[in-house]
């Protein structure tokens, strides 16, 4: 098969040497002015991993968009509706499936990723969406994870699911592509809420985080018409060992460096989601506490270990 | 209020030092020959606590059992039917209510630790729970934590927790008394297997663990009658951070120190509960892959890697 991947940062690169790893042709294209893209034609190496001599490096988009069996995309989130209009104006006929692997919502709207696909490219483009749990660092050490591929198209979806498995990462079908798509963007959120946690020295709530966060987040992905129960799975509840325990979590991270005020070199993905859901909430009248909790502090500049305590151990409630 | 605390390990010792601490009148009750009284008795320590002065330490269980307002029971959940039947053949007229504060499930029958104290003392007894998480090291350092109280009986419930309510742990109310019973005490099998896979080096599993872990309690909790969210709020989901990810946790580091092959004192309760489980399975035609997997490891001396590589990386699932 022949699998383009659009994007040439961490994720990128691995979704590069990955399908590269289980036998496709594999062409990777970045930006040409990109420093990340200099660096991989000079080296082949990140700070990750190397790239086989076999993946063709590109940054003609022309030329990664044509005649190839797949797309993948995996730019930042809040990049995509610029980045599929700029596709859109090349005027290439594509029937190529895409896959997104990143996880976001558009800010300003709280549109999920396959609508702004489906806005900028049109109603026959085919977007799938990749995403669950698993770190570069961890993939590239041979740990295996379980991860989630999901479309509104069933076939397109086993389709996909067929060429990407392997003993490395085992896929999950998933049927709710919204619920999905909101679970996946919103872990981010709770994974914020982990770091400060953390850095506040209450990380014991974060099992308190877990049952309340994927209980905000069910209520919400309802309201929206999507199944409650997706938030429980791999895309969501899955994606929690990443997100708020291990080291390797941005989110986490910046979560836990925002609190000490530590300085941070950019504004994690969580927060542009944490406004994006801000949005929704407001749309739909869902009350969504601890996504509020994390606006307050980061937006708002309120006082983290009250908002906190606030938020987990002020009122008794029933469960 | 005065309350009596039976059993002086690790959690009895804690229970009786934080119902003194918010302002009540504490008996803390121990076995005349045990090692652990005599040691408290003598210096009012322990490894976590020191215990204050006007906490009366007894080995008379009658003198615990009389003129006291509620009893709290912290012993060995494997122990409970024969430490009920010694209460009942005291032969006093016992109106105080009971807190069960241990999570399991009775190996041989799979019942339920409420369902012994009916069976052993008659069905006019008041039993509730108290569980959720939060360890005693943490809580001796100031680390807040949320915790869920539930009985039968809603009154009851709600004065049990205006009671034992502080800013050092916020009560919610449980409902589904038999979910959070059977949630509380799985969690430690689910425990298991996280250390388990810790110790395979395949901690990024412990992801997928949580969504599936609690989807197959949730399936059993709903075949028995109770109600299948239960499992997603703090009894079970909200003690995933204590039990999969502390390095306190008992039961993760059972199942770290078995596959690794190290010696361990004592078997972890999750390994009753596992038992329990199997049976209650059997009993209700349920399927429980993950608790089967640690029963085949544990109790069959199965291939720890290759059954749980099976698990979570063999077949393709929807989701």
């Amino acid at each position: 098969m022949k699998i383009s991947v659009l994007g040439c940062g961490r994720w990128g690169t691995f979704h590069a040497w990955y399908a590269n790893k289980i036998g496709h042709e594999v062409t990777l294209w970045g930006r040409n002015k990109s420093c990340r893209m200099a660096e991989l034609m000079k080296t082949r190496k990140n700070e990750y991993l190397t790239l086989p001599e076999d993946i063709i490096l590109t940054s003609d988009l022309k030329a990664a968009l044509s005649g190839t069996d797949i797309i993948i995309i995996s730019i930042s989130a809040q990049q995509l509706r610029t980045f599929a209009h700029t596709i859109h104006d090349l005027g290439l006929s594509i029937t190529a499936p895409f896959i997104l692997c990143m996880k976001g919502l558009e800010i300003g709207s709280g549109k999920r990723l396959t609508t702004i696909m489906t806005e900028e490219l049109g109603r026959e483009v085919q977007t799938a969406v990749w995403v669950g749990p698993g770190h570069v660092q961890d993939f590239m050490q041979g740990m295996p994870n379980c991860m989630i591929m999901a479309s509104s198209n069933i076939p397109l979806t086993h389709h996909l699911v067929d060429i990407f498995s392997s003993s490395l990462i085992r896929f999950y079908y998933g049927k709710d592509l919204l619920g999905i798509e909101i679970g996946a963007a919103a872990k981010n959120v709770i994974g914020i809420a982990a770091g400060m946690l953390d850095g506040a020295g209450l990380s014991s709530l974060k099992g308190a985080l877990m049952a309340r966060g994927t209980h905000e987040l069910s209520v919400l992905i309802k309201a929206m018409g999507g199944n409650k129960m997706t938030v429980y799975g791999l895309s969501h509840l899955g994606d929690y060992e990443a997100t708020l325990f291990s080291l390797h979590s941005n989110n986490r991270r910046f979560g836990e460096d925002f609190i000490q005020g530590k300085p941070f070199i950019k504004l994690a993905e969580g927060v542009y989601t944490t406004e994006a859901l801000m949005e929704l909430a407001g749309q739909l009248h869902v009350e969504l506490p601890i996504t509020h909790t994390i606006y307050e502090i980061v937006k708002n500049k309120k006082n983290p270990q009250e908002q906190l305590k606030q938020l987990f151990l002020r009122s008794t409630k029933v469960e």
